[in-house]
């Protein structure tokens, strides 16, 4: 049952936005009774946090490409489509965190747990010896997801698959090049 | 009038966030009659977007260090105060924009006005021979401010000053090292 319910969370998000989110609009969507919502996740703010926390329990692993470059791209392709997307899920899922506190502590969550999961593309490039060990690997992701972000998100312009793809080896070649001592 | 009023604004925007600004509030603050507020702003929407109107008229402009390197650091210094200022003005007005199209749009207008204004930094780089000409100033500005922005802002996670000066340098260098033709 909760993965259909999150189905339905997440299309009528997609479609309505945060503020258009009902659980009425949930119930029919997903064929669950709204009784049943309303005691299992109590608010839509509720339902939204459950989604968040479901995300952060899935398999999600960022793509092995075998160089740097090629990992940083694979991700920021991964952000450039998932907020271009029309309609986005995650720009009404930021859109709700900016709503409530509940949704704001869950992206946050979720969001912990995705850079942390990324962070491997970086152990993997000081294994190959492509970076200095000892390299932050969140402000190197920071570094090449962040221009995506505030571009698309807060700036609210477009912002192509190419650009983002320059902005993935920015970071990989900045990185790269430095020593440890000299990176955030 | 407009100008104590737009100080009432930001100052209860500071204080209690959009969701506390109310039309009243500013009246008392600003010792403007609530019906001059409603006939000349018309709505708490109104009121924000003329503060954000107002500073795309003011003679703001990036400081003049004689490197790029210490221009960034300059721009990213400034954002990361502004973030991190309890209260800050700047995230208040940012959630607001995640409430209201007219926000959004202003914020929008707003900030095409400052990162305009930022691209002189890289102009002056370019003349010293700094940077390769032909290279996109708003990409480059992006690469600096984007990492702080996501990190403050959408991800709610601390981000030191020292952090931000060095996201200001991975830029300047990037961006000096390249060939034209390798930038986005």
């Amino acid at each position: 049952m909760r993965s259909e319910v999150l189905a339905a969370v997440e299309a009528e998000l997609a479609e309505h936005g945060y503020d258009g989110l009902t659980i009425d609009a949930v119930a029919v969507r997903s064929g669950v009774h709204r009784t049943t919502l309303y005691r299992r996740w109590k608010s839509v703010s509720g339902l939204l946090v459950d989604l968040l926390e479901a995300g952060a329990d899935d398999a999600w692993e960022p793509a092995d490409t075998g160089s740097l470059e090629g990992d940083l791209i694979a991700v920021n392709r991964e952000v450039q489509a998932a907020l271009t997307a029309r309609p986005s899920v995650t720009q009404a899922v930021i859109a709700a965190s900016f709503r409530t506190p509940e949704a704001a502590e869950a992206l946050t969550r979720f969001w912990d747990d995705r850079y942390r999961r990324t962070a491997v593309l970086v152990a993997r490039a000081v294994d190959r010896g492509e970076l200095p060990a000892g390299v932050d690997a969140h402000q190197l992701l920071l570094t090449a997801t962040g221009p995506v972000y505030h571009q698309l998100v807060l700036l609210r312009q477009p912002m192509s698959r190419a650009q983002a793809d320059h902005h993935a080896r920015i970071a990989a070649k900045a990185f790269a090049a430095a020593r440890a001592a000299d990176l955030p």
